[in-house]
């Protein structure tokens, strides 16, 4: 179905790994647009709780496929209609109703780090390294990086990582809390796994799908009073509904729970809550 | 004076203590009355300085007091005007003139934890857990949570902690920047009282009520220019006052100050400066 | 041409040197004024690609010049228009196009600090020391840094701070953030002209221009479609620019770029994409 990826579906985790393992994965637009189809299967499918990114052979991706002629900046488009690609990558990420784990095997430069960014947890083998590169090749960061990487590492890494262009370690991503944990290459995927399966057998999935929005959305509000505001409503919803009998009986009775609700057919007729952005 | 809590005022530091040790200290709606009220008179009395919350017994606060129709979260009032409890306590927090510092003693979970969020200092036992169980129970975070956890922590470890509802250790919250300090069991309320007097003891509690309130509110704020509008009338204002006098006095003469002016009477006319945002 | 400053400029790093030794650099209004001098020149000045800020002698900077009086706090003006020195300086920082590194060689303290957080990498000397010391003389903080300390060093330690107005170590200033690096007194100046030859040497200085603004303005953005819409337009123009070509080629070359563009005169005609915020 998939020609520069490949989606697997097992117990409840869809991986997604990049697949262009001669071209070090590297990022065209047809290969943003396949992730971009695999997302929205994975938002449709209740059989998917979680997601892991990564990539096939040594690199998890590159970075833009480049040639000689950098033809993959120019678009035939207009300057007003165009968009970058990387960055309809990181909004679809952003509106995701799933957690979506990145399992960086190996290098993972531009987009290839910057399209990280709106995952929710970055995992690293030691083999992996990382560079927001762009000011090297005379280009500029992309993929809502802007916006993304000041919130997650903070504003005086993401300007010693922009500005100088660094390729650096694994090691040093985590120091920084660009990943949450550096593990041997071998055990990536496993480590990646065990932590979705933590989310996959705990927890209800309309909970979490309530409380991913909530805490991206609010990353960008300017008071505490709008999550109060959603909060408010998500309690009220969630406090009347089958999940929490079961959460609340499993947890007296100390057994896993078994939930019911299901994110394709049983959010609250409030959510979404915001009017998605528009581009211009 | 009060049921669910105990409040003791000494050395200009009050301490808020959670009193229901036998039901861990669980959160009801009538404890989070209680807590307001303590609060809002800890506002008044220029006596106090600094407040200190800790728990009674074992616990900190093990989260909702359940049952096993999980009635806590099912209100009688519409959904419009249904308000969580916890965010309640949270926007009251963060409305403080004074800081605030959380004594996690033990387990604190659920609502345990989110309500120490808007609170300005974090310092754990040994002893201490925490938990934002609120995916395994069925519910959503709250306490305006979805605002401060990923403010406090990052985005990426906020994710992490809620999506999997884990209950993790005080070093764990450490390395995460959850609490700013692990220390054994029986000098958690020493190590607090010390961070307390060294307030009480050396600043002005005009200038430690206008920064405290400059800088929550600037979390909002889009654009350093609010910040120096704001800032700007509060250098001018106690560059004119008793307290810089006193202030820079006592630096040239390297002993303690003895600051005169009170949050009760003396806070500036432009004081506040934002107008409160409502419900709705 | 300055008299409490010094600036220098060799291999493309313009150096500004507080020179109040005597002293300890502490701030005045003429010597905030000549800052942004230097700035301003910085900024038109292509020869400059990076700034360094140091101070003469032991000190960085000791705050504000105090004397008895603490006359420095009293304008003449009215409150209205009274606009606070140090922030002036940050705002101007702020509006740079090029990365400004800040090499604390020893005491920073109250406006020493606080003018430092706008800059986007702060080095310490072993000897350094911080202090965000305002309530302790009886003033509020200032120079914007009600907006940029909660973000650098999140909101927690950010009040620890400043409700203490305790001196602390470089060493604690790395702990949580303040710094990125503490290196020994003789290895200041040498550490940061090497991160900022780094820059100098590998990128494009109007991508680096382009980065800086874009990444501090995002800060305030409310959704990262904003930054998408910005991106866009980034990738766009310098995609079909010179200094695009010369960095792709001299990647696959494998050798050091020669990047042609100039910020003085090379800008993108949709730069700044915004609008600047007045005062009042």
């Amino acid at each position: 179905m998939f020609k520069t990826i490949k989606t697997n579906i097992m117990d409840n985790i869809m991986t997604i790994t990049l697949n262009r393992p001669d071209r070090l994965n590297a990022y065209t637009e047809f290969l943003g647009d396949e992730i971009i189809q695999a997302l929205d299967h994975a938002d449709e499918n209740d059989e998917v709780r979680v997601l892991i990114m990564t990539g096939e052979g040594k690199a998890f991706c590159a970075g833009a496929d480049l040639d000689k002629d950098a033809s993959i900046f120019r678009s035939e488009t207009s300057m007003e209609d165009y968009r970058d690609g990387g960055g309809l990558v990181s909004l679809r990420i952003f509106e995701l109703n799933k957690p979506i784990i990145a399992a960086i095997n190996g290098p993972a430069v531009g987009v290839g780090i910057t399209m990280t960014l709106p995952m929710d947890i970055r995992i690293a083998s030691e083999n992996a390294k990382m560079g927001f590169v762009f000011a090297r090749r005379g280009i500029t960061q992309e993929a809502c990086s802007g916006w993304f990487l000041p919130r997650i590492v903070g504003i005086s890494q993401a300007m010693e990582w922009v500005s100088t262009g660094r390729v650096f370690s694994a090691q040093e991503a985590k120091e920084h809390g660009l990943v949450s944990r550096v593990v041997p290459a071998d055990e990536l995927l496993s480590t990646s796994r065990q932590l979705a399966a933590e989310i996959v057998e705990n927890t209800s999935a309309v909970s979490v799908a309530l409380n991913r929005q909530l805490m991206w959305r609010m990353l960008g509000a300017d008071h505490p009073m709008e999550s109060h505001k959603v909060e408010s409503k998500y309690i009220y919803w969630t406090g009347r509904n089958a999940d929490v009998q079961e959460g609340v009986e499993a947890f007296l009775e100390k057994r896993k729970p078994n939930f019911s609700l299901r994110v394709s057919s049983d959010m609250p007729d409030f959510y979404p809550w915001w009017e998605e952005r528009e581009f211009k």
